[in-house]
């Protein structure tokens, strides 16, 4: 039995997964007989390293999505169209899908999951998120035991790059993003990295499968890392902490039915050294994962790639070959493959967060300016967890506040009272602390 | 449909096993229509913090892998005997399993695949290794599309633990193992933990399934942590490492057809402080899989205790169901979850391992001492990366060195040489380094 593949796209991840099938000796047996069958490109001229007979190769990309002879459809060309009506057209065919499209899967996967559904077919995306990293399959079949608590990672290669070389070289923002740039690690439009975007997308992903319900995207709560500077690493450091880009998923403390709401959400983040994620350095991803009554579980590896990316592309399109040749007569679709929610999850506005935040202020240099912030805070419920005075910058005091846990929206009245006060300058930095 | 289990075991992991099956809200929906069928216990009057109807409960534990109304045994009673003879009696009787026996599955496997070939039923083991982290399944599901160059792995907590202690501390071995022992984190009889045999038994399994073929037990090198000396650990931080008690398996270089030698063996380790595996401390486990083109990929967690195994085991029963939901007229097994292996894997024997080595010596303290120990490492090819004299103790010099990569047979023989050197007073430590 051989199982058809037609590949949408010949670009990196494209040309990854190519690479893998026609070279399955030493890899499980049953790549064997999975068959490279069609393959739909934008250009048939354009030189490629990998060597592919060139009758295969089309740019008629919808006579692929409805080719009978063609089992799995391996969606692999990026960005929301042409990519959704393909993926759509090639479930409406009755062909499994594999895609590493984790923006139309955030965006438009309650469409594509309900299609998929009605037709009896899957849409698999391990690729969607960590790259190689499996993730997705570990939360859909080994860890749904478990009551998820949270889960947290750092799933944005390029921000980690940035963030870890400030760190290390002690540099600002903008000059290590060009830097980034010029070697090819971060984007010419950097949007979608540096302002967390992508990792928006990702979290909706995986706060899906952790949590049992579908995710409405603009309700995923995004801060990118251009804020973030040299000083506030320096005194993060001091404080025992580094900063990364973390995209968090957690159920409300101490409710753990379906419809209590979750806070989803993508900020830099102050992350005690001792942390495992502090550790997570450069363009690695690690997605750690929290539940009962397993604990601590993390998944580490490279986050993006043409060879890790592949490595799950072709893991996906693996499972489905497993499945359908041990199902020839299957009465419905695996539980553990296919998708079964239907409900969306309820997902906290941020002003409902309970968490520790960081701040720095510029402020006059008087007697008594931490008595009047101090002041303000408890106003409005915030208790401290530690006030320094850093230092003294063209004649304003720098104070970097600690808070212990308070509710978002208690902290931000609070700063809004202390923006009031005649002897605050300025607060150049809010971060959230893990 | 409802899917009945038999539990053979209620000690801690069966006991967390049953936690998780009673109390099903918020985990996968599946987790409902699976129910504890028959317990089997050695004394019915024990008392249990999980309460269980007393009818579930009988000391006639082959009843329960002959009972015709179950479908899956799950067996958590540990040891070699009566846990083979039981496994193997459900099997016959066409029972899926489900093991936490890594003892069992290490030293019978290949009776017990093969017979469960024969009856056609899944026998699964993700609890065997690391406890609730996943990597069984992602070693059967996602990571063998690549061609697995590695996996390198700290499987043994107890080790892990005393280690770490010993790092922290700088006590030695003798004195924190009875600490441990003391605090519940060593055994009474910590021999299969301290001499490396359960790690042994855990990287048995890892081998055989990133390698696609059957492990003898005997063959894997096996050395434990008992010598290792608070002087090596210290001088190995000197040197930028830590010392970890790891489980390799390897596949020779640049070899990559199924026939060529593994190396696979457990023994202390230099590992570089950079390394993704020297932060791992204290009983956590993780495992680094490489592998082209996927790169590195770890999988960190809790590596022992009721909750984390008892997620692996039941996330095992909730594979099972699914597949057996899904496949009421299945054709054959699922090639993903059942083993196709047949042959044995050859196995190098530990002289023809290539790696570096940390040697520490006691020397008399004369002029030539470094110069003799040299010129017998290059009667036998040994390359020296570092020689360091690092002190005087009662008279003796005491020389550290570290090797490039070369032959352990060739450096086994230049030992030989230099102990019959007058100048050498003894070799107090031996170590690998990764």
């Amino acid at each position: 039995m051989t199982f058809k593949i037609g590949l949408l796209g010949l670009g990196t991840v494209g040309m990854g997964t190519a690479e893998i099938l026609l070279d399955p000796r030493s890899r499980h047996p049953l790549l064997s007989e999975i068959e490279i069958y069609r393959v739909g490109v934008r250009s048939l001229d354009k030189p490629r390293p990998v060597q592919l007979p060139e009758a295969l190769l089309t740019t008629d990309l919808e006579s692929i999505v409805s080719d009978p002879n063609i089992d799995i459809v391996v969606e692999v060309i990026g960005g929301l169209e042409p990519a959704r009506s393909l993926i759509l057209k090639a479930i409406a065919h009755g062909k499994h899908v594999v895609t590493a499209n984790k923006a139309v899967i955030s965006r438009y996967g309650d469409e594509i999951y309900t299609a998929a559904n009605q037709a009896g077919v899957y849409v698999m995306l391990e690729a969607a998120v960590g790259g190689g990293i499996p993730v997705i399959q570990p939360l859909k079949q080994a860890l749904g035991v478990n009551r998820i608590h949270s889960v947290t990672g750092i799933v944005n290669g390029t921000t980690n790059y940035i963030l870890s070389r400030m760190q290390t070289e002690g540099g600002e923002f903008g000059h290590i993003l060009a830097d980034a740039q010029q070697l090819g690690y971060a984007e010419a439009d950097p949007t979608a990295d540096v302002d967390g975007l992508d990792a928006a997308d990702k979290i909706a992903i995986l706060a899906s499968l952790a949590f049992g319900g579908r995710i409405k995207l603009p309700e995923v709560y995004c801060e990118g890392i251009s804020k973030v500077s040299a000083a506030d690493i320096a005194y993060a450091e001091k404080l025992g902490f580094v900063i990364k880009l973390l995209a968090i998923a957690k159920r409300g403390l101490g409710e753990e039915s379906k419809q209590s709401p979750l806070s989803v959400r993508v900020h830099p983040t102050l992350v005690p050294k001792t942390h495992p994620l502090a550790s997570i350095s450069g363009v690695y991803n690690a997605i750690l994962v929290e539940g009962e009554p397993i604990g601590q579980v993390m998944f580490y590896g490279r986050g993006a790639g043409s060879g890790p990316t592949a490595s799950a592309v072709v893991s996906d399109i693996l499972n489905i070959a497993a499945v359908l040749k041990s199902t020839l007569n299957a009465q419905m679709l695996h539980p553990l493959l296919s998708c079964s929610h239907q409900d969306y999850c309820a997902i906290a506005p941020i002003d409902e967060l309970v968490t520790r935040f960081y701040a720095r202020f510029l402020t006059l240099d008087r007697p008594g300016v931490i008595g009047k912030l101090g002041t303000s805070f408890g106003n409005h419920n915030v208790s401290l967890e530690s006030v320094v005075q850093t230092g003294i910058h063209n004649e304003l005091a720098e104070i970097v506040v600690v808070t212990h846990d308070v509710r978002e929206g208690n902290f931000r009245q609070a700063l809004n009272e202390i923006r009031t006060l005649d002897t605050i300058d300025s607060i150049p930095s809010i971060l959230r602390v893990l």
